[in-house]
């Protein structure tokens, strides 16, 4: 379906990157690498890690929970946007410029890429604050940039073109600019996290089940094989493969050549 | 001298703009409905302001100062990198968004805008820390964003190319800029300070001197009206127009329209 288009890879990255020196590092030589063996097309994705909590506490910003669900007040919001937008995101970009993979970090804002809008006040009464659901990706500008052979690193924060930025999940801005740029590039969707892939046997590193299509997540949730944590994941890749996304990948993130060639972690495909 | 090229405003504002959210609100209405008539090309750098400090206090960090200069030290660096690349940059960002001007905030190091060095310990010893001084600006890029009538916010930060962020003076950046984007266009470089303009007399604003050139800078600074404190301003606008730029304007940012057409503020210019 994808074929004739150049490829593009949308790789996200959570905490537990970021918050490691060295690891953070290693995965930054293995992009730039990536980038420079037939200038693969990259967009890099970043989460938040736990320096923004360290700098909220040191500020004296009490965190705001509801349900065990995190809120964003105007306070959290100024110091996510400085850790997020400004240390983590301009030090990743400064360490691929390091490694000679031209890169631009931006923020949803930056060229309009990503407009969002504040989420509702729930049912319940719960005003999550300042976060924000995508409403639109800016693709032409994404493309743009692409197209100059630069690396784009995005933190995880939109607007609402009111002049009010807002925190937003980066599972969502890798998924939503994955699904935008689709119709551009066969996209594959890279998601990074603490596990090997999705597994037979959650105790199990070595249980990754390699490929999942739609009518074996049927099966392997029928017989009740998958952690019920991984179920929300697990849709959310079928979702965006139902909306043009090529191939979702999930798995660790510390051999990311295996990763994108498919090799380790579990890739979910059409089918 | 610069006939035919099309004009781009390379406008820098300081701290006393940043630090004041009345001002700074007002700043970015009037440089957005610039922007709108006749798709104005601008370029907008930006200083810090005290929230760095606030910040640095707050997370216990102190301020090193060596002969009444401030040095940059990795922590000093972190925060910087913070509130001008995060809050400051992406605050401007969607503001002037909310104002419909498409806008796209950068450092240095993203997509390799301004590549600097650190500079040197001083024959007297003086290690300044992080500090950059500019080696080399890619007007090609900004060129390219600029073309799309995206207005590019640039935060005082540059890199090294070896993966270190840099401090460095907002003035400079502005001044580097606009003689790297010379070639390209007819660049007008505008610095926005406290007072009117140079003053022919330091305690009344009124005093303005509306033009200098090269023949009356040398007259005026025989007949030492001048205050000294303006002299390096002035020597580096003239070394500006030397290198290409086609006219230097200094003044106060509260009425943007007035300074961009030479009805308020001081114009250096050729001749």
């Amino acid at each position: 379906m994808a074929a004739g288009k150049e490829k593009l890879y949308v790789i996200k990255i959570g905490g537990n990157i970021i918050d490691d020196e060295t690891a953070l590092k290693a995965f930054l030589q293995q992009f730039a690498a990536i980038q420079q063996t037939g200038n693969t097309k990259l967009l890099l994705v970043h989460g938040g890690g736990k320096l923004a909590t360290r700098v909220a506490e040191a500020m004296g910003i009490q965190q705001q929970m509801v349900d065990g669900r995190r809120i964003t007040s105007a306070e959290t919001l100024k110091v996510i946007t400085m850790v997020y937008a400004g240390y983590i995101n301009k030090n990743i970009v400064a360490q691929l410029q390091a490694n000679s993979c031209n890169a631009i970090g931006l923020t949803g804002a930056d060229g309009n890429v990503i407009k969002a809008h504040k989420r509702p006040v729930t049912t319940a009464g719960i005003d999550y604050g300042f976060v924000g659901d995508v409403d639109e990706v800016n693709a032409a500008l994404l493309n743009n940039l692409i197209q100059q052979n630069i690396a784009i690193v995005l933190a995880p924060l939109t607007h609402d073109a009111n002049g009010n930025l807002l925190n937003t999940n980066a599972d969502t801005i890798a998924q939503e600019t994955a699904k935008a740029l689709s119709d551009l590039y066969e996209v594959h969707l890279v998601y990074s996290f603490e596990k090997s892939g999705v597994l037979m046997n959650a105790e199990d590193d070595s249980s990754v089940i390699s490929t999942i299509n739609p009518s074996t997540y049927q099966s392997l949730k029928e017989q009740q094989v998958i952690f019920a944590g991984m179920i929300p994941k697990l849709d959310n890749a079928f979702a965006a493969i139902s909306s043009g996304v090529h191939k979702v990948v999930i798995g660790k993130a510390d051999n990311l050549p295996a990763l994108l060639d498919g090799t380790s972690g579990t890739s979910i495909v059409h089918a």
